[in-house]
């Protein structure tokens, strides 16, 4: 039976309103999260203590469309579909399993990963948002989207993101490849920073976000950017966007993007790598 | 003092789920609603106790982004733009005024309006969704949406919609007519039935969204709205939909759409006419 151990991986999607991040806090009345959730839910359905991986370490507030998670399992009864309906009976309404397929034993969602597409969700009105209010940021001065695309450039390729990571971050450095940065109106007053990476320092998406805002809103030149990667000082980017703006879409495995470098210092940083 | 009554228009977008619906229902303990927010937080702001009217009273948990209300006011002293920053201190954070302006006095939202446009969201997916959870509604069987045009073409135009409306619904006849119904697949798993009318009997786009669902998974044929329409019994329309995928996105008044007809039977049957 024992031999029946395997690896299974989820797409999840949440909603990160009620938890306080990803990651699993230990101790007696630990607060909420998805991670948790997500081991209680397969208690339920496997009776196995399971601890389950996720690709990306989402901070409290952020959500998901798109993050993947492996766990292993020693249960050869249910096949891998069953655990999109079998772990639905034991979720909150806030995760949904979106996707479950089997993966190689040991499969790693993190290190596998090429890179990720999170988008960043402004609302830019006079009025605030009822509808939208746990999914954007409500910022009230009018923005210039083609300013912000504009500074957004000089973010694009590998460059050190030091001026762009939290203060607590502990990413041994800071450098990163992006491979996009979008800035596009859509519907009603929304406003969306979309940013593709093959990897990202703590609140780098957020900063990002702060700090094309306040080149939108005139507050910053477009040449503030690259005065930030150049001096890698923090005080030189802008504010960190709150988080309930930020959703992680899509988890990168295909070919789309170019493999990773995995020589030793990658991954040793990637431990800390991946929180948001 | 008392020769400044005048009339406030406000413009409101909310998120219906957490509300018993649009109307006031009156007594102890009575449920929440978005006419009793407005209401309590127009007293916060005014002291004065104001019944507002709104342009449709829409069912518990239906949203809006553009439900139209108006009211009038003995204070001088607040400029109509100030309704929009000195409510926001008073609402819940699921209504948002979006815009407020001085209207006619006694101006009405309902008799006053040419039409609505509403949008009904279907999730139409294998697994559900956890951030639009509250916003749409899952249905599993994959659906046509060029078959549910085609069928939601047949609603266009005026028509006795009998068959399209709740069984408790007291209007005195159900001829409405329909200028717009659109289905259209958006970004996720997303599917939108968007209709544009001149007024609408007691569940009446719930019901067409549930009958058009069943046309787009084959179990119905797409003649079936015709006949529903022909015979005018309920039972040959479509299950109502949840009333969580359904937005007031629009309350219309310009010339977009035709005048409508204001004799004096229109007038008497608008009391229930726009319960959704």
């Amino acid at each position: 039976m024992s031999s029946g151990r395997r690896t299974i991986r989820l797409v999840v999607e949440y909603d990160g309103t009620p938890f306080s991040g990803w990651q699993v806090q230990e101790g007696v009345g630990a607060p909420p999260t998805v991670q948790g959730a997500l081991e209680e839910a397969l208690w339920g359905l496997c009776r196995e203590r399971i601890r389950v991986r996720g690709a990306s370490r989402t901070d409290a507030g952020v959500h998901a469309r798109g993050q993947v998670v492996a766990f292993e399992t020693e249960r050869p009864n249910i096949p891998a579909v069953g655990f999109e309906r079998g772990l639905r009976r034991f979720l909150p309404p806030e995760i949904a399993v979106r996707r479950a397929d089997e993966a190689q034993l040991g499969w790693d969602p993190r290190r596998s990963s090429r890179g990720k597409r999170y988008r960043y969700t402004i609302w830019n009105d006079r009025t605030p948002t009822a509808l939208d209010r746990n999914y954007s940021w409500w910022v009230r001065s009018p923005l210039d989207p083609n300013r912000m695309l504009e500074a957004g450039r000089a973010l694009l390729g590998t460059h050190d993101f030091e001026a762009f990571r939290a203060v607590g971050c502990v990413a041994r450095h800071a450098v990163r490849t992006l491979y996009r940065v979008d800035v596009r109106p859509e519907t009603g007053s929304r406003l969306l920073v979309e940013v593709v990476g093959n990897a990202f320092v703590r609140n780098m998406v957020r900063i990002i976000a702060g700090t094309l805002m306040e080149v939108g809103a005139g507050r910053r030149s477009s040449g503030a950017v690259t005065d930030a990667l150049l001096s890698g000082q923090r005080s030189d980017a802008g504010m960190t966007a709150p988080a309930c703006g930020l959703c992680l879409d899509e988890v990168i495995y295909d070919d789309r993007l170019p493999p990773r470098p995995q020589d030793d210092s990658d991954l040793a940083e990637e431990a800390e790598d991946s929180k948001k």
